[in-house]
């Protein structure tokens, strides 16, 4: 794994820029990413471009022998081309247009934009493409920040006309696929669309989600535009974008297949973890260090969007500015979660920011430096790092290929669909999900985390916490395997173009086991249906399904008032409703079991992995813990007892 | 009573009709509503219509002696239609305009569109309305559902300034009826008027008021040009609209007189239950059965609303989509909402609807049938009252003609003169008045709610939980008469154009119960003045009113810091407060022994009906009951101790 | 002191003004400020002016004695005048267009409406400028309020750019001092300048500081039109406006010098006590009194901003209609509260209204006399103030000249910083002031609240809650003085464009206090930091710096965690937190201490003010209390013991 960071040379006199890569060299930083908000610097007036100082910057950082990431400018059009084509500006789901001033002002859809952004994108690829210091390039940043997606344009519209006449091929189709006879909303032509918004009541859910796939395809079209522009001209470089954690506004695995190589994200454990809709509690209580699942979520879920390569483009390396509240991470912090990348598979952390920035909207956002230039107490924990990496020698470039024995069921039309009809208020399917993950890294398991529609045949157990849209291809898996597998409620209910499905849910997976759900509830937070699990006492909460069990399939839990908790037949199990955590904690250890599969709680904050032969104790809690390490295993890092918001790392034989 | 179902035959593949209609009758199931969402389907483009399916529907389901009750199709416009008239969108509060793609999405005001709704109106009440099957025309659907009244339209504001100009002649009168003098609000003509929103601070009350009366006015007279249009084709037939429960944005009581022969309404307990302002306990107490006085509020009210004549024309019948959440109703329930309606009154109870429909915006809405056409556990339920309706023979069809012995008053300006100016942030009228009707029927009384314009003096007990504008025809009817009135706090308090009255409140008032109140005030929900009414200690919320009694009025309690809180006047008592729950049903029920009536409370949940020589005990409760009947009473359903979810019902010899 | 009140004449029958005005001067009431909302009156159609009716008003008054503040009608435009210019009306927050139809509808920056600002002043002023019954202006009302500061009008952005481009000179300096480089926001001219609002995320924060600043101009702009018109036609008479309670959308210091003879503002306890951001349990436990110090923050707050000169223009005197709950005040505060306002300096309590007004928005609003003409219980209370104050003789026009020991520093500036940039979504500033002065007056201590950039000499100390911006005026008085001073968190982190300043913070303040602020943290209700004050166990909420300190620099309290809590230099001390309350106020206590002034907690609810050679002792607690006063002190109002709700007053000899 290298280090990297975070840098813009155009916010600093070029006095500076010599020093600053000097020392980046000297922490043990091996790639700076740059250039990513600068198109008013490269393109100061419309046509005029100069391209001296960043020449300068590339050529700067090159001498220290630093690699450079380029970014795409395009997340941020200058003012003289939103006034030369206003329609460029995106519009909110009130109606309303966004205006020029912070970044993100423009319209994916906009043809006039995607023009613009294919002409940087084309001259900046010309100009560094082959340049021996550029080693990947990055498009735009952080698409969909700032619920700018959906966006709802003309631009849009118009294109969603013509995707879903591609889709649909006759609007009678259309018609009947969404159900339109329903309220009258038949249409006669594909013109006579709107964008599905605005309306007294919801719109057509099947609109909705028809929607959230087309804004999904133009964000991956858009991408692609600039990723053509790269390979055109940047051969043998590496292409990725930096997504965000816990977003799903777009769905990353087809956004893969346009033209990427590596999926790097951006990783804020402690403003994520204040933002999640996590119970108060347990925002409370890992507020100073994200919680232990936070990070290692996204980086199991982006190691899959990437076919095995994750990088971490921005890491936190101290306080931010941004959530509604940015306490201090704790000592130590900084580098535990640049080692807990590293244990999770990641080949480059890179932090984000070099220096702080003394002004503009991010000034409260720490980085590496202060605004004065000395060293934070996050930069202080990279140099640790540095160091600590640099003494691992060959083991550092570990790479985490081998499977997890655990696959986690990731679907991003499944969050579509129940934001689409939550019929719970409460119900997030990212946090549903987040709770089955937490729950198996609680037990000490280590987990990828892959696509719906992925081969998932190299696992033992395979859990989907919910999936409403359930692809033929899994019930074929279930059928051809050996594996165990695990669904949550809701799984099957929903046809392609979220209808229920006609021999009702759980649709296709009746094939494997035999039920029927007759109705399903949600509940408000004070109706908590209560069972037992084994030994452990719990309720369910948010969801229950009432469900009668078809032939051959098996009652392995109930309610209290008799109904099915935990349906069983063979080596599939279903449960019928969302679990509180302790009572999803024991379900989920009885599959894992059956499954044949060793597990047990760990403590409070701990938590392992594995990359390569190293495996790591990383201490999230506040307590001194013992490391399930072997007597006498050699350790690379810390050992056999792990302290607080510290890790362990040892050298598995093999 | 008859039970009925709403069905959408344009959902389902004309292959079902047949068994559909078949199934219906073998359940008991005698009245169908349909058409009422099929504009697109009646006339799937401009001028072109398609009657073939509706005739071939209505011939079906009248072959099985199924009576129709037709919609129309006013509530979903075409897509061609609004795409021909943008104009007839309706615009929000916000100044937006609402879009196509749901219902609702007109402006009630539009001249063009009252012209293309007399149209379709004409033709299909030409086509179908000397239909034998045809017993019944439902208007529309459920006016004002979705917050879409008020609507803010330029057709609204010019016929806005033509009913002020009818009202006050000139516009000098207007400005003093509305005190325009404060704050140079004055106009010199009527042209000059605008629509009361978007104003910097408050738009003035007088203003708002006169708006929310001529957007009820307009719900009148939009129904009133389709009745026309029925009472000239349809001779014979009932016409009807399908109201909301606990919505008061028109006087349903004034729209009545604008052709309607029953009051039809919607009844959807669970969710209700769920969205109105009552505390969390009883939102959790009653999840899963809906507030045991919540249909019956309705029922008493639409009962009134209708002359005597009222149908339930969607009735729940298990779990729905549009709460924030949606629990499945207790086993039972179903039974229990049909008999409990029957109990207020209910000449039909028609539920919503037949089959759950597995695709667009109410797909979570369950049916009697689930997608896959099982009967549901509701229709199970449906299958039960259809046969025990049958069993009672003759007595189902008793009507409820006696006057109950207390009557409330209800006044829907007085809801929108409380809205207009709550003064504390959670005074609702319609939860005000909630609270003394649910007061009223857990001292085992049953209640008729009646205009405040009505003929009370059939009552032995009238009570007004708050009535700002008072009318005359009240003063005279305390005059006249012998009953006993209680009124509650707001009472005579504000003119005809919600000013303040001259005398001071209680205004008209005081020629019967002499009182002056000299100060009023909200209190946040902290601030509880502590009171003891006989033997029960408690505490006034939300409103209290600093009264100094007149000549010959007694204080019948008084506050703890020594103010009044209850003034008594011959039959006539005041509450200068509104009261927590116990306090008010004490207060409450001292003026019922007052008044010569026996009371007593009921165990929890516990409601008691008559109807004809019927009496109902209706049990939402959790544990069995004994109920009030004669020894030896033949009963004809349940017996002497009813069980949870459970009614009973006997004979009353008499 | 005078007493006052506010009258409409023009609300009421002409033949009630002559009682009216007699029954004023009977009660003691010197001054009444009348015709602030009449312009539909004096001009009821463009150009034709009825001055009549004022005419008559004003003798009538004179009359009497009575003494007139005369207030231009510019709150509040005729339709006619907003229909003849519709760019007149403001522009919200969202973009959308506010309407006529209640008040402040309009642009302050709009040419045309500033243009009839001036006329129709011109002519008021030429024609009563040198009436004899005419001793005061007041400017429109309440400037800003109804959050109609900013607006977000075309007029504003054309000013704004030119205020910019004075300001600034070239864009190139613009670019640099807002850091434009920063997400490509550059502009190329100032024409490509816009507002800064509807941003997808947050607006360049230099950019948003300075709209703010140009807003502030504007408001003292357009009142300095009318000032100058006052100054012109109307020799002699003071002018003043009205400003608010806790509102500083604009600089009042600034606003200040541009005109201004009296800082008058409107003092409502009650609901000013509910609608701040105060814990629940002080908005509970005030709730019928105010807060004891939230009238008195603003008398010490007016009396600077009016260089000694204060009027209370507005004075609640008994329940009022706008916050969410509106309770009736404790009986005697009425006149508690006029005697605070003595005690703090008022020149005139002025009470709102003379009558409560029957009709439009503001009729649940009480006066001194209900609507049918009997006092109100507040009235009552005036009469007895009125009798004490005669009674006091040549003590009742005492001035309160002397400074208080202690300063307060307040700043308008850094409240726009703060809300431009909360960074923890609970810090307020004027919150945090409100803290440090009730723990100061807690103390038993005056306090004069004084500007950032004033000449604080004359105090022993000087205390600062926070002050992002730190001038360099100030430095210098620290060095060049003998007096304490005491500085908050977020102190000198500012630089003029809110920028971190290069130095870091705090900035400046390095030069008298070396330390250096490495990081900052908001944080969350939950994460409380402990720590101990001398005997005071307590915690740190919203904020705490981690703080290096520099070369003689002390740290006097340390958190559990080691942190630094306080340090000190000399006489200057700096908290590195915001801290809980009893934490503050032993933080507070120590400097005072430190300062050489006595100091000791107070009795709940008492406080103690001076006035020439009065004392006072305020009581707003509920237990009578004793009061400070010297053996045989000479009581002019009560004696040794005060009652709950209740003054006293003694003479300091000296």
């Amino acid at each position: 794994m290298q280090l990297g960071v975070c840098y813009y040379p155009e916010h600093w006199p070029e006095s500076q820029w010599e020093s600053d890569a000097r020392r980046m060299a000297e922490m043990g930083i091996k790639r700076v990413r740059i250039a990513e908000f600068a198109w008013s610097r490269i393109e100061p007036e419309p046509g005029r471009y100069d391209w001296a100082w960043l020449d300068r910057a590339i050529s700067t950082l090159g001498r220290h022998e630093l690699e450079v990431v380029l970014g795409t400018p395009t997340a941020s059009p200058p003012k003289w081309l939103v006034d030369a084509h206003p329609d460029i500006l995106p519009v909110a789901r009130d109606g309303s247009v966004m205006q020029f001033g912070s970044r993100r002002h423009y319209d994916i859809s906009s043809p006039v934009y995607r023009e613009h952004c294919v002409r940087i994108v084309d001259e900046m690829t010309r100009r560094y493409g082959t340049h021996p210091a550029v080693v990947a390039w990055q498009t735009d940043n952080e698409f969909g920040c700032h619920n700018t997606l959906p966006s709802y344009t003309q631009a849009a519209l118009l294109r969603f006309r013509r995707w879903l006449a591609r889709r649909y091929e006759t609007i009678g189709v259309l018609n009947a696929a969404w159900g339109n006879v329903f309220w009258s909303m038949e249409y006669r032509s594909f013109d006579e669309i709107e964008l599905p918004y605005r309306t007294p009541t919801d719109a057509n859910p099947s609109h909705v989600l028809d929607y959230r796939r087309f804004q999904s395809d133009e964000v991956a079209s858009f991408h692609a535009l600039q990723a053509d522009s790269i390979r055109r001209h940047s051969p043998e470089r590496d292409v990725l974008h930096n997504f965000m954690g816990f977003y799903a506004a777009f769905d990353h695995y087809a956004f893969a297949r346009h033209g990427l190589d590596v999926a790097a994200w951006d990783s804020y454990p402690v403003p994520r973890t204040e933002v999640l809709p996590l119970p108060e509690a347990e925002k409370h209580r890992w507020a100073r260090t994200g919680h232990p699942d936070v990070s290692a979520f996204s980086h199991d879920l982006y190691r899959g969007v990437g076919n095995g390569r994750m990088w971490v483009m921005e890491q936190q390396a101290g306080p931010v500015n941004w959530a509604p509240w940015n306490p201090v991470p704790l000592p130590g912090m900084v580098r535990l979660w640049t080692w807990e990348a590293f244990a999770h598979g990641a080949e480059l952390v890179s932090f984000f920011r070099w220096r702080q920035c003394p002004y503009a909207q991010e000034q409260m956002h720490s980085g590496l430096n202060t605004p004065d230039d000395e060293l934070s107490p996050g930069g202080g924990e990279v140099v640790l790092v540095g160091r600590e990496l640099r003494a691992l020698g060959a083991s550092a470039s570990a790479v985490r290929s081998e499977p997890a024995s655990v696959a986690l069921l990731f679907d991003y039309e499944a969050d579509w669909v129940i934001e689409t009809q939550r019929h719970g208020a409460d119900f997030d399917y990212q946090h549903v999900v987040f709770e089955w993950y937490s729950s198996l890294r609680e037990l000490g398991l280590e987990v990828d985390i892959v696509s719906s529609r992925g081969d998932v045949s190299a696992y033992r157990l395979v859990l989907a916490p919910t999936l409403p849209i359930l692809p033929d291809s899994l019930i074929e898996q279930i059928e051809r395997g050996a594996n165990h597998w695990v669904f949550g409620p809701r799984t099957g209910s929903k046809s392609e173009t979220l209808a229920i499905v006609p021999q009702l849910p759980p649709g296709k997976l009746k094939t494997v086991l035999p039920a029927r759900v007759v109705e399903v509830e949600s509940l408000r937070p004070s109706i908590r249906p209560t069972l037992r699990i084994g030994e452990v006492e719990g309720a369910a909460l948010r969801w229950r399904e009432h469900v009668q069990p078809g032939v051959e399939t098996e009652v392995t839990a109930r309610f209290d008032d008799g109904l099915p908790a935990l349906l069983q037949r063979g080596r599939v199990t279903y449960m019928t409703a969302c679990f509180d955590r302790a009572l999803l904690r024991a379900a989920i250890a009885k599959c894992v079991r059956d499954a044949g599969i060793d597990c047990a709680p760990l403590p409070e904050g701990l938590r392992l992995s594995r990359r390569g032969a190293l495996r790591f104790a990383i201490n999230y809690g506040d307590r001194s813990q013992s490391v399930p390490a072997p007597a006498g295993a050699r350790f690379v890092l810390g050992g056999s007892v792990v302290g607080p918001i510290d890790v362990a790392a040892w050298i598995e034989e093999g």
